[in-house]
């Protein structure tokens, strides 16, 4: 993964102006233009740079700062934008394959720009566009061209406004009639409205819809999808028997419209029906593609990831611009010091140190996790493409479909925590919105519900470790799974008999210690889930009943330990791989350990609790090797920030600014909002001009 | 606190209409109205109800759901309200203080309906009054009844755009002029502006400035802060010399103009110096009153708390806002179920009961901690009053100062991670904004940071409880504390040596159990952080980096834990009370000891790293106890919901809303938002009026 080449230096954007953070970097222990190049290819690390500066250049993106924008202005702006990207022509599908890490990457610095502005694009192109993508080629062929040309617009309609998480649950109705070879398509009541449908509430002119299929025999087929179109692209007013809106105001991300839809009767042809999943002939005769059933879907759940891939992304980069603010704010706000007269950094004080580092590290490590599974996603497209659908396609999907399912919530959460933490770092300029802490909060929270709410998804995650073990214990043979996640569990039941059996920070400073204690809490809380499951299955004779009683303190924190262990051992494997030059190797390291130690230590009373850690130094070493941790990456942290940090038109943080000079910075910013120094406009009703007249206080 | 009696029953608000959530109130274990009566004295709910439909029934204060205010707008509603709040005469000094505990009442029922108006209403009238009450009688004389009147507005100046936290590093200066009797008021640069002051943007005609006071013989006094007229009432136009703006857009609480001043050499009169803490003669002689230092400044200490203490309020009036939204949801959401056809509600889930039922102990827990520290400062306040400056009050103020500085993070913390847990709980429809879940996180999150930096402010409580230790260590004969919340630490360190001995659910659900362990916690954690200090003054021969080097994973969470306990303790005593009525002690103990539990789970891994817990079953036990809570407690959570939550008017939340009818709140709501299903203004921008055009990619 990437070059050690010094390459086209003077094109990288990594010019960093000098100033008050000059000092740091002075400091810092590798060179962070190495890094650069060591962590993302050469031409990657150009791609990027070519969409910063085309943004950048071009006025329609022109920041502007602090100005409150009403909806509409934002969800016009958001379109144009969106149109202006199709323009500069970045969705190339030829591109992105050719080097297909361009695809995260590209919808990462959009979204580094503004998360409306990607999800707007990803949701029209990537996700309505694969739908079309995937059907049959007569529709393929007529829409292609036009989703491409925006001369359509696409949004992906599932979820209703009674239903989410519970997807089977979906009650809109698509009714073939045979007489006119249509389906149609009928709501029928509110609570089945489509809702939160992204690109809908203003913009799409195309849905694709999901129904519940009846054939003329009433027979219902289950949930299908349908491309409906749900306005006249030329004047984008609703089609008749379609009522579309808008659900109005969000969190965040209100540059993308949101929306709802409501079908009386909508008859569309037959040929509209997308036939991932089945198909109707004219007449009325059902049929279904999936009869070797079981290997074809589990190599189905891969591609299925992909939203939930692409969230992991979307989270790692707001960690990325959230750490990149917070650090270069602690390295230059200075406050208290050993005497009255002397003030030092924030940064200096290890309390800071400990809130903010661990994030840093995260930061790298759910990066390179984003990236490998990134590329076990490509591997399993490639050989779908190829149509190859065999044994190995087929657990290559389940892995991956395993490992989205709790990356999603591990990344989305570690980076809702990390933002929270930047922001309280901040203090009171973090609240600033000029500063952009609270955007990237707003902006990420939906990750953690979205496309799999974050608890529900981890079901998924841990339903498969206990099917592993269940596999196991029934003496089942050994079988290849392609990505070794689990083959340690062949050493189970062993591992649970193994203890910590250090008792110094050394002893934690090993590499291999964290890695070693993993594999024991895995092993445990696998142990812990499958007899507590067995317990409750037994009392209450409910699968589903002993499923819910076995997700507190059992399968919950086992989905999200497992993960934590594949982003901690791949995060260990990369830093120790022989790819990496001399000179990165002690700070690589030490982030993988920090993140290593930090993550695991959230996890102590589990450690002690099973036996793993016994005695008061086991758990104080591990204190102790943390806070070294972070005591030795101080020094590196601005050079770090400066690797992940886009160029400061596009990180839009006066605090977070490369050149480090924060309140001048600051307080140029806050002086170039409009009407700043202006009275207010509703001065006349001072008292002073209209004197209080006292009511009777009780209304009543 | 409070009465059992029903009294005027019938003017109480809580007439709960029927609906989708009567099946859960009828299966309450207790009465929530006798709840109420019992929590809350019957003026303070007659009080509160006056309020919230003095609001509701003035259409001023008519919502807008899903309206897009702009920022000026914003302010200007809110200034009109605040005006009107004024002229209903709520904030009348007689009256608050015939039951004082309707002065937090007040300021949390403002903050229910909107956090900007009890901001901009609590920083005239509480913090610019305070200063304007505790001055020389002359100001007071002729500024009170204008304060009252609104013909001033004012605002308290303290934090510097590079100061905050250090107040002692404003760089702000009053120099002394004899000549003209005047203080001359200079900013020396723009890193001294006055910065983030409230009220201070738009509005204020006055100010409380903090200075730097230099007499003429250029010696500098320290900080003073003096009233300085910064507009015109007339015009609100600024004053020659000042130069005043407003910061711009926050994170939340946009209805407060929070702003900046700049003074270039502005002349005050002599009597505007605030003489608190010092006084000067017309010829420039500098006099201050801290003679007997030390018990004064103690003593005055507890009304500095009051800022604290009212954040404590807020943070749990936030708290309350968002369970109740997120457990009336979950009990109306439904999704999944045991078999295809039956959906349960969420709420049915024991994943769902674990996120959210602690969180509504915490609610009640806190509530309880905060009315008993407003008592004790209303009993400081009056002694104070009265001229009595003796041990006992300087004790008192101490021990106010020292729960204040960790209660204010314990609360806000508590409510920013429970807001966001109940977003997350309530799915995309709490991402929605019309359903307040945002704004309750964005208004919450500065009570972590201001009134003192959460961390910061920590120290002030653990830096106490290191020196009781060290008076007893130093063999300090034992002393009257009037709050007796550290008198168990006499019992150290013989309560180091002591262990949980049970192994059951049962032993953890005694409710001495948990005040047992976190007694042990406390001494434990006082214990390392004394150990921990002594060591780094050792190595480091500093008290600054002593300090600094022993927060993490010592003095902090020792800090936090020690503010635990207390309330965990005052909550169990108050639970256990004799006034408590029979039909109520179920429900209450085990609130009381949820709250207990899950606070103490959290510290599980000291728990057994220090050795008070021993073997899995300990923790197993403690995590059985905290599931068999939630289990119980799940069917009153609905009808402990009615007893915190305000009218729907005030809660402002469709999926909140006390019928439980979800869908059709939500929905209506949705409708009623303007311009929803109007198309887009810029339809004419779609590309088949006006095509793409295909421009060079790279701009560089």
């Amino acid at each position: 993964m990437g070059s050690t080449a010094e390459g086209r230096d003077s094109a990288l954007w990594l010019d960093i102006p000098k100033g008050p953070l000059s000092a740091y970097r002075a400091r810092a222990s590798f060179s962070s233009k190495e890094l650069l190049l060591f962590w993302d290819d050469q031409d990657v690390v150009e791609f990027k740079e070519t969409i910063f500066k085309t943004l950048e250049n071009d006025p329609l993106f022109a920041r502007s700062p602090g100005t409150d924008l009403p909806l509409d202005k934002q969800r016009e702006l958001n379109f144009l934008r969106c149109k202006r990207i199709f323009e500069y022509d970045f969705f190339r599908v030829d591109e992105l394959l050719e080097n297909f890490m361009k695809i995260p990457v590209l919808l990462n610095s959009l979204g580094m720009y503004d998360w409306s502005l990607a999800a707007k694009c990803v949701l029209h192109f990537l996700v309505f566009g694969s739908a079309l993508f995937n059907s049959a080629s007569e529709l393929r062929f007529k829409y292609l061209e036009k989703m491409f040309n925006l001369e359509i617009f696409g949004c992906f309609a599932l979820t209703e406004l009674s239903h989410g998480s519970n997807t089977k649950g979906m009650r809109t109705t698509a009714h073939y009639d045979p007489a006119t070879q249509e389906f149609i398509l009928h709501s029928p009541d509110f609570e089945a409205a489509k809702f939160w449908v992204g690109n809908m509430g203003k913009t799409a002119t195309h849905a694709v819809v999901f129904a519940q299929l009846y054939m003329p025999d009433g027979q219902c087929h289950g949930l299908h999808s349908f491309l409906v179109q749900i306005r006249d692209p030329k004047t984008l007013l609703p089609m008749p028997g379609v009522m579309v809106g808008d659900i109005g105001k969000k969190l965040g991300q209100n540059g993308l419209d949101n929306g709802f839809a409501m079908f009386h009767k909508v008859r569309i042809p037959r040929q509209n029906l997308l036939d991932r999943t089945g198909n109707v002939t004219p007449e009325g005769t059902y049929s279904t593609p999936f009869k070797d059933g079981r290997r074809r879907f589990r190599a189905s759940l891969g591609p299925l990831s992909s939203g939930r891939i692409a969230i992991i992304g979307f989270s790692v980069t707001n960690l990325k611009l959230a750490v990149t603010i917070a650090l270069r704010f602690s390295a230059t706000r200075c406050q208290f010091g050993p005497t009255d007269e002397e003030e030092i950094p924030v940064l200096d004080y290890p309390l800071q140190q400990w809130r903010l580092l661990p994030y840093l590290a995260a930061a790298f490590a759910l990066d390179l996790f984003l990236k490998t599974i990134f590329s076990y996603l490509m591997e399993l497209q490639k050989d779908l493409l190829s149509g190859e659908y065999g044994a190995k396609q087929a657990e290559l999907g389940r892995e991956i479909h395993v490992l989205s399912s709790a990356g999603k919530p591990l990344a989305s959460w570690t980076a809702q925590r990390g933002i929270q933490e930047c922001r309280e770092a901040c203090g009171g300029h973090g609240y600033l919105a000029i500063n952009r802490l609270g955007e990237l909060r707003n902006d990420n929270d939906p990750n953690c519900t979205y496309e799999g709410d974050n608890n529900v998804l981890l079901q998924q995650t841990s339903n498969y470790l206990l099917s592993i073990l269940e596999h196991k214990l029934q003496g089942g043979a050994p079988y290849t799974r392609p990505l070794k996640i689990v083959d340690f569990l062949e050493a189970y039941p062993e591992i649970l008999g193994r203890k910590f059996t250090g008792s110094s920070k050394a002893d934690w400073l090993d590499s291999a210690a964290p890695l070693a204690a993993y594999h024991w809490l895995v092993c445990y809380l696998l142990h812990g889930s499958h007899q507590k499951f067995s317990q409750e299955k037994k009392s209450t004779g409910s699968d589903f009943e002993a499923r819910n009683n076995s997700q507190v303190y059992y399968c919950q924190p086992l989905a999200l330990v497992f993960l934590e262990f594949v982003v901690v051992q791949q995060f260990h494997d990369h830093t120790h791989s022989s790819s990496v030059p001399l000179s990165l190797q002690p700070v690589l390291r030490r982030l993988s350990m920090l993140y290593g130690l930090w993550s695991l230590s959230q996890h102590t009373a589990l450690l002690y609790q099973g036996g793993y850690l016994a005695g008061e130094q086991a758990g104080r070493a591990m204190q102790d090797a943390i806070l070294a941790l972070c005591m030795q990456l101080k020094d590196d942290a601005v050079a770090l920030v400066d690797v992940i940090a886009p160029p400061d038109f596009i990180l839009s943080s006066p605090i977070g600014k490369a050149d480090g000079e924060l309140y001048k910075n600051l307080w140029t910013a806050i002086m170039q909002q409009e009407g700043i120094l202006e009275r207010a406009t509703w001065w006349p009703e001072f008292p002073t001009n209209k004197p209080l007249t006292i009511r009777p206080k009780s209304q009543l």
